[in-house]
């Protein structure tokens, strides 16, 4: 019987108790789950359930493991921990996680797309009531920076809405009615064009800063951004600098450097900034736990387990 | 050769001065346009472009009337002219009509299921920063009252992105993955169950009111309302009470009785009311003007016009 230990953030142990044995029974495999470090030898464990929050922050003692099962899509965290190089971590991938982006994204690109913040709050009162013919989705270019689960499920309900979508990914890729983008060269190409630009990319060393002052400044006058991917993503000074001048319309972000956003931080004055805590996804324990099980089930019969991490990229 | 008449805003006659012709050359008609009453008789004319706002608030003089082609899809202006019975009061139908119309209405219902207005503002600082989980789109169910052009392409959009969707119209009708419900009892039933609630319906002597207070008080606590049909579908007194005991968590209205709102109207001072300028769909001259000369060369063509109002139902 494989012997599972929870080491996620201790605010969610009670909920993860409930999930994880009753994810067990729903899948059918049979599992001795340990909710507390204490309760086990760490040299018994033989899977690592993580979100980097939690009371483990090094693998070294758990020398028989079989996977790092990661509560998030980003794996930082549990590479910080230099985990053996053949030791599978394996990211959290599951439909309600694509869906809450989805919800994320689609909303706030069309809040940005209407220029919705003009109608709410108490200045709207001076709107005018006289007909403009602002754009349509058709007539609005919105880029994608990565093209991962979660990026691509975005691009394509931003095409089907109807947008005009980019994407860019590392690697090549193809989706349904999205230009997709890969290569450094193409991914400028891409931020010329964006109106409205979203980060969905992981971090990584080759994405630390991607959106840095120089591409800043190459993206079209009155850019909205939307950061759902990770704060590292963004030279914020250069942002900073570009929303002062308005260069920038307003952007959107759900991720930080430091999270939570340091309370004097300026991007919680700023006018054009919109600050969302971390919220644009979240792992739901219940879907989760089921991910976790189906993955234990294919560890135990052999097979290989699905979403790792690619070491050399860091996602 | 046709003899058309612009007879709709005088602020949009310029801009239908310059549409106007090129439509009639892209569609491939002669016609001659007149853009001013004054430089054509009217029992000269064959079509009158018509939007209520314009200088013919009387069709009579106009005797020999081939059709009224309406810029709106709503066609309350032209009915009350009481033009004769059998002349064909044709509503504006065309792709960027739904598409803006698409844009609004799935703005504001994701801007709603994200309670969105809560991260903006100055008040935002005090927002914790902790996880929750929310409830996704499929979590959400979304009632849509109308299911023409307009409504069913919301409804489908909604449907697309994950919204458990009901959709009520007169007469009963089927949409992909959208429980479709007709007549009274089952309207009822619909608003039963709308955490967010759309109107999309046409203006007529049934639809006068039909979100009344009874109606209101059958909507589960805490739902979002959002208009984007004719104010005359609410009893805004009862709305308004609803929301003061905030048993309507938020109303966001496009259409009043009276337009522009009054500026004494409580909707603009209410924090649960969003105010737009009635610009949830706005008709584009270019693409209007192509419908109109499509509509044209029907008519021309001795074939009967599509999208005519049914005089008994009125729209």
């Amino acid at each position: 019987m494989p012997v599972v230990l929870y080491a996620g953030s201790p605010d969610k142990r009670s909920i993860y108790a409930r999930e994880l044995p009753r994810a067990a029974a729903e899948v059918g495999i049979e599992a001795a789950i340990y909710m507390d470090i204490h309760d086990i030898a760490p040299d018994r464990v033989d899977y690592l359930i993580f979100d980097g929050n939690g009371p483990v922050q090094d693998f070294t003692p758990f020398s028989r493991l079989k996977a790092i099962l990661n509560l998030w899509a980003g794996v930082e965290a549990a590479i910080r921990c230099a985990p053996p190089n053949d030791l599978p971590i394996v990211r959290m991938v599951e439909e309600s996680l694509s869906e809450g982006m989805r919800d994320y994204v689609v909303g706030h690109v069309l809040r940005h797309h209407l220029d919705m913040d003009r109608f709410l709050g108490p200045t709207c009162r001076d709107l005018k009531w006289e007909n403009e013919f602002p754009p349509l989705a058709r007539d609005r270019t919105v880029g994608i920076l990565g093209l991962g689960v979660l990026g691509a499920d975005c691009a394509q309900h931003l095409a089907r809405h109807g947008f005009r979508v980019l994407g860019w990914s590392r690697t090549p890729k193809k989706i349904e009615c999205v230009s997709c983008f890969s290569g450094s060269d193409e991914l400028n190409e891409l931020i010329g064009q964006s109106e409205i630009l979203v980060l969905l990319l992981p971090h990584t060393k080759d994405t630390f800063r991607i959106l840095n002052a120089k591409r800043i400044a190459m993206l079209p006058h009155g850019t909205c951004i939307v950061n759902a991917g990770r704060g590292a993503l963004i030279d914020h000074d250069a942002l900073l600098s570009a929303l002062d001048q308005s260069r920038i319309r307003h952007a959107t972000m759900d991720v930080f450097d430091v999270e939570p956003l340091p309370l004097d931080h300026p991007y919680w004055r700023h006018s054009r900034v919109t600050v969302t805590p971390h919220i644009a996804s979240v792992t739901r324990p219940a879907t989760a736990s089921k991910a976790i099980m189906r993955q234990i089930t294919r560890g135990e019969a052999g097979r290989a387990f699905e979403n790792t991490v690619e070491r050399m990229h860091g996602y």
